[in-house]
């Protein structure tokens, strides 16, 4: 049933499905959008459906060979921009590709939605209009996933919950932990805390609480995880609050950025470590790719009632077809039925601790 | 009066003073501790006190060339460790390097106490046993001192105080625009609070409220910052709870080794890239440099009754040196006054704008 991360080489879709798709999501919509749906389609033999401006969905499609392919076209009449308040264009736009993209989804019409657009419109939408939470999920959190050590890395929240409670944070870590098990295929994830510290009593009070309670669960919990873990590898799932995930991504981002910008200002500035430079010119071409993330290409956002992968705004079609291989990893692994019930599950499991401390059982 | 940012290079020490020094601070104490201390008086004509094992200071001064400086050595029985407990170590190592030395300070006896020890002991036996706060400072912080774009920048809190309210932010942010403009030596600092976005409304209810009270005091608020402003040099100040500081820092660390690793993996996996890595090399040295920190060496314990510069544990004799250069620059600064004064008239301002609020005045 599982199928593994995607890549650029020959990937596993298992069985064929149907999946909505925001042709007006990245930032060069309609353009890679399409494209990778006419790839994931006639990979997957899965049935496409373009959500958004049918006029320019047609136009773009009239570039691909789509004979044989199974692709839909859903009219939508408003677009979402990247410049849009998610508050407002969520409760606004209720015919935006992403308003009626998800709803498909909830109607059952889909099996899932991806989009390269807004996250912030993508979560409210889905939240609070469209597809509404999983029973029992307080909050649904954003993911990022990148491959560390070639093996795939699942971090949330990565920017919806600026202040995350306790409890919250206990539910990213089951809800990531089964998306780890169910759709990236890890066996007995190892589930980390980021925090500034390894010790049980390093942290803010949310991250402490948090420990304590995952430590009574039946989780691979691995205590706090610090920036160095992470990027070693010692953690499948890491769990933050949606302010701090954010800067760590975004930290990493810059950091590495900065050191690319140093490393080719220092190179250049001589004869023989210009010559030097070119020699290692594919070597530093093969880092920039370890670096980037369209290997994984989308994200799920979790705890809302439905599959929905987000890409980045920046996604090539490519990109935009490994999201929708997500997509089908997400939907075989029965992910919302399995964040249900492992948030049933933990709950049990917490009420018998807490009856244990009570001393009532 | 300022002496600006010390270095390998000749630096100006203004006038001599008498410096406390941790003999037992750094990882390979009292080695470099002792040497960083006779370069210092060497060069600054000021007074170094070693505070630790006598027996130890006594034998290690032996190696170097000490007639015509200032040195004395005050005794401390006992030495703190990077394994112990701050809360612990600080209440019962009551005759501790750090202990004796803080209290020289306290009594007028040394201007400044320098250490390369266990940042969270020190900042615990300054706090709660020998120098306590200056009146009206709510939570001291922990600091450090990055060159970015060969500007200082001064980030707190470095993870002092992991939950830290709105009051304590704003706080930090002044006493870090004091220090960088009377130790640091620049004129109108920019002071930027740390958050996952730009816009006002972006980061925890601690930064929407910090940020709300900044931008009607008189210092030079640049709003919010995210990481890649931080390491473009957008502010000259960074202000963060202990928690995502001390996460910014140890991403920032764990990042540019993590890209080090792979830049060097992909480099060594081929003769052509191979070659172009050795021609390379001088320049990577420069590179390493330009990230390491020593050239700055050592930042301040903002907000404790004294002055106190906290050094690297892995310093060696010249990071040591420019950390009680740091100390210099600090005392001529005058911070002490400055944050008192600077705190007392943020709290006037804060006032004369609830009376406007309220249409008092």
């Amino acid at each position: 049933m599982l199928v593994g991360i995607s890549g650029r080489y020959q990937i596993d879709w298992g069985k064929k499905m149907r999946v909505a798709l925001d042709a007006m999501g990245s930032d060069n919509n309609p353009i890679p959008d399409v494209e990778g749906g006419v790839l994931a389609a006639r990979e997957s033999g899965s049935t496409l459906l373009f959500v958004g401006d049918e006029q320019a969905i047609r136009s773009e499609l009239k570039k691909h060979k789509t004979t044989g392919l199974n692709l839909e076209i859903v009219p939508a009449s408003q677009a979402i921009t990247m410049t849009d308040i998610p508050s407002i264009a969520a409760k606004e736009k209720g015919d935006s590709s992403m308003h009626v993209g998800m709803r498909l989804v909830k109607d059952g019409l889909a099996d899932a939605f991806m989009t390269a657009g807004n996250t912030g419109v993508a979560y409210a939408t889905a939240m609070l209009y469209t597809l509404k939470r999983i029973p029992g999920v307080k909050r649904p959190a954003l993911s990022v996933i990148f491959k560390i050590a070639n093996q795939p890395v699942i971090f949330l929240d990565m920017g919806a919950n600026a202040d995350s409670k306790a409890e919250w944070l206990v539910q990213f870590a089951i809800m990531g932990q089964i998306y780890a098990e169910k759709s990236l295929g890890l066996s007995n994830p190892r589930v980390g805390l980021l925090s500034n510290g390894e010790e049980a009593e390093k942290g803010t009070q949310a991250v402490r609480d948090a420990g304590e309670i995952l430590q009574h669960l039946s989780i691979n919990f691995v205590g706090n995880v610090e920036p160095k873990e992470v990027l070693s590898g010692r953690a499948d799932v890491v769990v933050s609050d949606g302010f701090t995930g954010n800067i760590l991504l975004k930290t990493f981002e810059a950091s590495t950025r900065y050191l690319s910008r140093i490393i080719r200002d220092e190179i250049t500035g001589g004869v023989f470590s210009s010559l030097g430079g070119l020699l290692i010119r594919p070597a530093m071409k093969r880092v920039k790719k370890k670096i980037d993330t369209d290997e994984i290409g989308g994200a799920p956002l979790l705890g809302v009632d439905g599959v929905v992968i987000i890409g980045h705004g920046s996604s090539d079609a490519y990109a935009v077809k490994n999201a929708i291989h997500q997509a089908h990893c997400a939907v075989q692994g029965k992910i919302i039925e399995a964040i249900r019930d492992g948030l049933q599950k933990a709950a049990n499991e917490e009420n018998v601790i807490a009856l244990q401390a009570g001393g009532i059982i």
